[in-house]
């Protein structure tokens, strides 16, 4: 079985390093730090290399050991947790210079890259799979392992919100608050608190909101300009894309963000059942999940926008 | 055990109603539908009587049989859930004239005006309560109560959210996702669903945003007009009063909402560790929980703000 496997390549390597997927959010962090805690109680050591790290997790056990790089660039085992592709994985020349690789991931488009995969796409988040494994290898969950998972679970299952959570997401949470982690701490780290330049942001996303096609469509924007007025930071712009998705009606949600000093916007896709984003992000070169999807489309705010309802409409009347 | 009298008072009743506090949420209201589904199960009938309805928990199965009065005036048995006060009560009429009383509730604050009282002030939720009744009763737990269940569960944990969640919370909720209680929707419904309204308002509340108290206090305010030109309903007002927690450094979060037609606001407070709003309510004649308390004062806007930041400062200096 894949997990023998894995655990066997664990306690072989003499080096390790774990990365993850660019922009990384709490699953991404959490699967990072979780995982790097579980090798340690397996008496190996890992890095977790990040590049670029949001200040929100900073709290996270083990978050002032994360290299932006390494002096070791080949490792024995490199780990990527919650990345799809080869091309999304941040400090991927890390992984193509190991001798040996590990894909460990719930996304439905992950194409298998690593030496050994353990993907599944029924898992809300990355980070569960992790509490699985950590079974498995009957690893002791301490309360720090615990705190990183939850950040994963939560980050990833919107606050225990989304379709597709499972009955083991509650189970292993009351089994984390058992062990002593503050669950409540850990949302409202990342889910509840808004700093100053994000609270500044949404007033401006708000206060731009378009409804368009009879209500169905939410449209909002944030210009490069926006976040400099703001001092925004990395992580500053978490949850805008989900303002217009939030209300009634709404069935596609557009949040884009202007990528810095280009002539280009992140685009950020959700959706209510039945109209797959990920679909509709494939067009422009991007994807992700059917409810949740991104892409990086040329333009002004209106032309991006143009060229993304073109599609939506399309989408709409077939 | 008071469970076992509980039990024999249902089964010995001809008459049941059952009562909640004034502007009911997603507790009062689950809890009250829960209740009825619940002694059904147990081969009787009972009346929910509750004056004010919000629209979004009309979806609840049961909702459409919900009495704002009804003929029966001495019930033999009126049970109260998740209300405090026999002056908080709707329809408190109802439980003066009851041959017989039971209180369910979960506040710390409840001062047991019941024949029978079954008051569990370390349950995060008055449906939570019923959940362990039902086991006790050994009612059959179907996906209708459980939804009922689970409406509560989300609103008094602000979605698994608040501190005092227990581990039963996510184990009881893990059963209710087993049986089928679609959990996404529930959440949507009572949380993630802004009506166009409710959008408005919170459009109003975000740009009115004041930080006192070097950012430590956050203030905003919405009018009677205010509501009046979106149109708003019963309900249209939910989570406005979190706007101002949510913020970064923010300790004491007030949001006042015009009495309709008066020179009065109801009050909102809600705050973070070590800062007792039910303290500073209590002062002006209302009350609630630790970090979620509420009260009516009279003035305009500034008189209000003034009234309450001169106790919250005594109460921050001291």
């Amino acid at each position: 079985m894949t997990l023998d496997e894995i655990l066997k390549e664990i306690k072989n390597a003499q080096t390790i390093a774990i990365l993850t997927h660019e922009s990384p959010d709490g699953d991404a962090i959490g699967s990072s730090l979780a995982l790097k805690l579980m090798i340690e109680e397996l008496e190996k050591e890992a890095e977790v290399i990040i590049p670029e790290f949001p200040r929100t997790f900073q709290f996270l056990p083990g978050a002032e050991q994360v290299k932006i790089d390494t002096e070791t660039k080949n490792y024995d085992l490199v780990i990527s947790v919650d990345c799809a592709t080869l091309k999304r994985l941040a400090k991927n020349e890390y992984f193509e210079n190991a001798k040996k690789t590990i894909v460990i991931d719930h996304h439905g488009s992950n194409n298998m890259y690593g030496d050994l995969n353990y993907v599944n796409p029924a898992s809300p988040a990355c980070c569960e799979i992790l509490v699985s494994m950590a079974e498995y290898f009957q690893i002791h969950m301490t309360k720090e392992i615990g705190t990183c998972i939850m950040t994963g679970m939560i980050t990833d299952t919107g606050g225990f919100r989304y379709m597709g959570i499972t009955p083991e997401t509650f189970e292993y949470t009351a089994d984390l608050l058992r062990i002593g982690v503050d669950i409540p701490d850990v949302y409202k780290r990342i889910m509840g608190t808004k700093t100053k330049a994000n609270f500044e942001l949404t007033k401006k996303v708000i206060s731009r909101l378009e409804m368009l096609e009879d209500g169905k469509v939410a449209f909002s924007y944030i210009n490069a300009q926006d976040e400099k007025e703001v001092n925004a930071e990395p992580g500053d712009h978490e949850g805008l894309v989900n303002i217009g998705k939030d209300i009634e009606g709404v069935l596609v949600s557009i949040f884009i963000r202007q990528k810095e000093e280009e002539n280009a916007y992140k685009v950020s896709l959700r959706s209510e059942d039945g109209i797959n984003v990920s679909d509709i992000c494939l067009l422009f070169g991007g994807g992700g999940h059917s409810r949740a999807a991104g892409a990086l489309i040329q333009g002004n705010v209106e032309e991006v926008k143009e060229k993304l309802m073109k599609e939506i409409k399309k989408w709409m009347e077939s």
